[in-house]
């Protein structure tokens, strides 16, 4: 099928699957005050190899080559045994706030919106080595784990550790219909100094950060409180998330507060609905009706978003900025999509920490093919 | 079969592949002037996943882990639902001369010609990011792409440009006889200076750069132009290309013309013929008539070949170097060969730009062991 | 089945497999005098695609992403023509010492003995480019290569060589019995000063080296000597390996001799035998009677070791160190174990030549999940 290469023994105790995703984006900046510039990239470039084995183990492990890097995203082990939980154990994504535990193949706009980098950040991790636990019901999902630090700090002296939890419910979770909740935990606790730096691309991957906290010194933990709200109602769909930061200092320095928000909504012109996956809390792959080569036009979606990131307080001044998103996506069979975003970003000002501090006013166009296979 | 792993939907609408190289060289050198060394290595050693979905969506992802690096070869999506035209997106190899656009796999000799290295130069490109859209009929190729910069050229300002053409004819295009013509133009147009510097190997990989521009200052753009011609006639093989280059400078500064071209030629001991691929515009696989697992000897293939290179003119003092290689070539199975090359390569004299400026007359040996699966 | 993915022709002369492994590691020292540090890691993350072709061609091509580096651990062409005798060529491991030609995978212990760190040293190598010939009997091994230097030291000036050679013999080669002998030589000439250093971890991979020699300038060759002791009675098996290392250097300089052993015994509460593969020369996958999904436990395994490495000699003032460790291993299936070592490290003195020189006691405490697919 599109799911590439899956290969599973009679009684489905084995199975084995290979598969990947490419995405090739452009990005052309309408610059302000700073040199921006434009550019082509391949935006990720993943292999990965996944199975069960003896029904109730299961692995992962994905490779990403694209950005210039290689990297670990996935290499865990899965033990389901004890249905519905679920233990896996390795370097893995955490599943904290929804934009993020849903996969970058199946979000709504080019970039994750401006809080994302709250989680992405280098001293904080969307993906981490660790062992979470998580459970579900039809309608509700519930995990915890514990982590380190990432595949990419390996050897001496990783020592930060971090709980997590989330907790998702929706009352309503039909195809067509979804009211979906969330609300998720993060603690990261330093025995080193991590030289916190906290900034944010202004959604689009190629064009610099424009706010920057600069490095907020002898942080000892950070905090990270995130609130999910999402609907579907038929081909009408919409989100918001909010996400609060506290940073922890040692020698009674001022401990500064961050937030960052995003409001979206999007609309099927072809009469599809996003795909809700109840019993993971996150949204998945979107199925068009009548795909391209089979003499339909695929799914085409329009879609606007608000979003901000607030980097500002207790004498750190990282600056505030906030973007507003057009977009449209052509989903011209489950596998292939094509993209095209525009972004007004303002920061008011820009980072005053990083030395710029000025106010900046830029229009960002930016365009993605993608194929999942 | 022995193309690695593939499987097919019953309808032949999907279509998956794993696949890979691995090439171990070693390679000889008798020195002159200069410290020349010896060594072994891999040249490539790459893994491979391509496939088709719903009949008309084509993808293709191909690592190469050799020579110590790791690089994104190709990531690209293919469509192919205006048969016979196709259209190619992402990273991929420009279809640049004819053995540029042959494979490493089924060259002749250990490397490519000198002249090579113009389309291999990190300014110019052999495999960039774009769009390329081609169309063949049973004896004849033609496309144009648009690329810009390369997958390890990411991120920022990555802005210049390059659009390029080949077409193709072969008048007589059978199994044993074949009569290929063919031209092709390549453009780059830089937005920042790209420090141009055009430099060659004497055909042996680990062997260093004999010839070599140094940096070509301030340079706007870069022009290829290519005329081919080769044939087959039963066991008998013969190929030679021109490729003129003409750099355009800002400031008045002088625009140096440089050039190189080859001849070469082979005959298959075994009787097999070289195998033309009429609908590329290329050569491919060997297939012997007896391989050696099943009472054969595989094929013997003799070759021989003359290939030079001009970095000199209008005050850019890059050397000028002749090659002259012979070649035995064993394809023990359609995917197993092993090949030695004898180099004698004279410059006259060698780069003065790079700070060189004498003649050298040096004798290189090179051994492969290939497999393809 | 369990390993991987597998497909095979009907007439059995074309296979193609691919697999990898997946190692979580998490190291804590309970430090002395140095700073020691504690963390975890991804300690291997592989994936390799292996084959047969036209039934006598071979091939094995394996990455290693752990430890955050990409390397080529096997990317050879194989003969099996002349059966039993089997030709290899390219970047593979040299069978040198029965631990090191053991798997990781089917390793006793978390890492392997402290002598294990003279072969792996980057100027001596467990993986190199080169030619290997061997064949076997039903109870034993011989084998003898020709090797160059590795992959990860392509090009100019890798002109280093090593013959090196192996045979073992198993006077009971029974399933639930076994005796093994063994003996290994490994000689190296070097034709540029390879700045040769030997250092060792206290078989903790995170935890730094505690003892080394420091560069040993101006170094010709060396030589390795191993012999190699094991046995498997029912649930019982014990080994022990010596190594020495004679150092030769140019200009009258003195040449140290240095060396290293261990002996190591374990026993299986469950039952299971360790597993001999006596035409390999080696020990394989554990196969527990009872798995973890089927109703059962898995296997059990106690194991214990003690390893000693001497760096000091002929004016080397590169440390003694002595490891005690105690091991736990639960194999819930052929694919999935998990382990628990404790390590009691001592150094008397640590090395001198490292600037260090002062006596360490250490415990360090050492976890792993590991699957292999």
């Amino acid at each position: 099928d599109y799911k590439g290469l899956t290969v599973e023994s009679a009684d489905g105790d084995f199975k084995f699957n290979v598969g990947g995703r490419i995405q090739i984006d452009a990005n052309f900046a309408d610059e302000d005050q700073t040199r921006l510039g434009s550019g082509a990239e391949i935006r990720r470039a993943r292999l990965k190899v996944e199975g069960t084995m003896w029904k109730i183990w299961g692995y992962k492990f994905q490779m990403d080559f694209g950005e210039e890097e290689t990297e670990i995203k996935d290499a865990y082990i899965k033990f389901k045994g004890l249905k519905p939980v679920t233990f896996t154990l390795g370097q893995q994504k955490l599943p904290f706030t929804l934009q993020s535990w849903t996969s970058n193949n199946w979000q709504v706009f080019q970039e994750r919106a401006l809080l994302n980098s709250f989680i992405e950040d280098d001293a904080i991790g969307r993906r981490r080595l660790g062992l979470k636990i998580s459970t579900h019901g039809n309608n509700w999902t519930a995990l915890a784990g514990l982590f380190g630090e990432g595949a990419d700090h390996g050897g001496q002296f990783n020592e930060s550790w971090a709980p997590m939890g989330r907790v998702t419910f929706a009352p309503i979770a039909k195809a067509t219909r979804v009211l979906h909740l969330g609300a998720g935990a993060y603690y990261r606790h330093y025995e080193h100094d991590p030289e916190l730096v906290f900034s944010a691309h202004p959604e689009a991957h190629i064009v610099p950060n424009l706010v920057s906290t600069g490095v907020i010194s002898e942080t000892e933990d950070a905090l990270l409180l995130g609130g999910e709200l999402s609907t579907v109602w038929g081909p009408f769909h919409a989100q918001g998330e909010y996400l609060h930061v506290k940073v922890g200092r040692k020698n009674s320095l001022p401990e500064p507060n961050f937030n960052g928000w995003y409001v979206q909504t999007g609309y099927f012109l072809t009469g599809e609905s996003r795909n809700y996956e109840p019993a993971k809390g996150r949204y998945g792959r979107i199925i068009p009706q009548r795909i391209v080569s089979q003499g339909g036009w695929g799914a085409w979606e329009l879609a606007f978003r608000y979003s901000t990131i607030d980097l500002e307080d207790n004498g750190i001044l990282g600056g505030v900025e906030s973007n507003f998103t057009a977009g449209l996506n052509w989903y011209a069979t489950p596998s292939v999509m094509f993209r095209a975003n525009y972004i007004h970003a303002e920061t008011n000002p820009s980072s005053i920490a990083a030395g710029v501090g000025i106010a900046e006013d830029i229009n960002i166009y930016t365009v993605r093919g993608q194929i999942v296979f």
